[in-house]
């Protein structure tokens, strides 16, 4: 007596050291965690629900020069972020119909942690999975600013991921 | 092929009304909520381990006169609040054999956020649930100092589960 599947809902994030279209280290830990310890091989009792949050630039031009840009270039611009951005999800929808389970994905932009739980009360997922940065190898303090908002303010349950101390970059900004 | 089972740390506590051996809105949220979501129908690839942590009187006389206690009291204390305990595991033990799925419980005592922490390190479990207040009806202020703790300082990934709206006493102490 099967009902619903369970709806999963994974924020990805491009990495910080190789950019779009690469998924961050704690992006990707989260994604296959999920799969390997809660899909399992019940891939027909859940959809996981890809959601990207896509952070403008504050000036717009962050590899451009600002000097000459025209109305155009913002176009472009937008429209070059979004292909990424796309590029970006490519990745997780991809596995994931390798895996044998279903997906979908979105881009929205804006601050990340707002964005996510905005769309978790829209979507109403029955669980967010975020990844986080953990503590690094000389840290004692915790990184993870997204994922501790969502956390106390997301809508539905809330599992966090850290990643797996070899997956730990030497200078923690290096996601 | 299906590898090890999934291993699932579920931190339950007595509830704060009823006292022992009665648990916790949010155990019993937290319990069903894996069961129904995460378990489902595929019961044989995954364990629940329950623990409870027994939290100490200050003075260990809650409800007897300490003045009249003798060495043997203090016994007979021990061993009421470990009856107590074990009573309360009793609970998510036969709910779990009645789902179908296998699981471990035991009892240990100390500040639950540390023991919950140490015992990870310990079992080294995929995943640790833990049920949190959430936020009251009329709070801002997230309840969940337990949860919070070990969102940043468990070894492994971490799931935290607000009650329902509907769940929340009115005095938030009322858990």
């Amino acid at each position: 007596m099967e009902s619903e599947p369970t709806r999963i809902m994974i924020a990805v994030n491009e990495s910080s050291i190789k950019g779009y279209p690469h998924p961050s280290i704690s992006s990707k830990r989260a994604f296959e965690w999920t799969l390997q310890k809660i899909v399992r091989s019940n891939t027909s009792a859940f959809k996981l629900l890809f959601l990207h949050v896509h952070v403008p630039d504050e000036d717009g031009f962050d590899d451009m020069d600002s000097i000459y840009a025209s109305p155009e270039d913002f176009k472009n611009l937008e429209r070059r972020d979004k292909a990424r951005g796309l590029q970006l999800l490519e990745h997780f929808v991809k596995s994931s119909h390798e895996f044998g389970v279903s997906c979908g994905a979105w881009i929205k932009k804006g601050d990340p942690k707002e964005v996510i739980c905005h769309e978790v009360k829209r979507i109403q997922p029955d669980l967010l999975v975020v990844g986080c940065r953990g503590l690094g190898p000389f840290q004692r303090v915790f990184v993870g600013t997204v994922s501790e908002f969502c956390v106390k303010h997301a809508e539905c349950p809330v599992i966090t991921i850290k990643r797996r101390p070899d997956e730990i970059p030497q200078d923690p900004v290096d996601d």
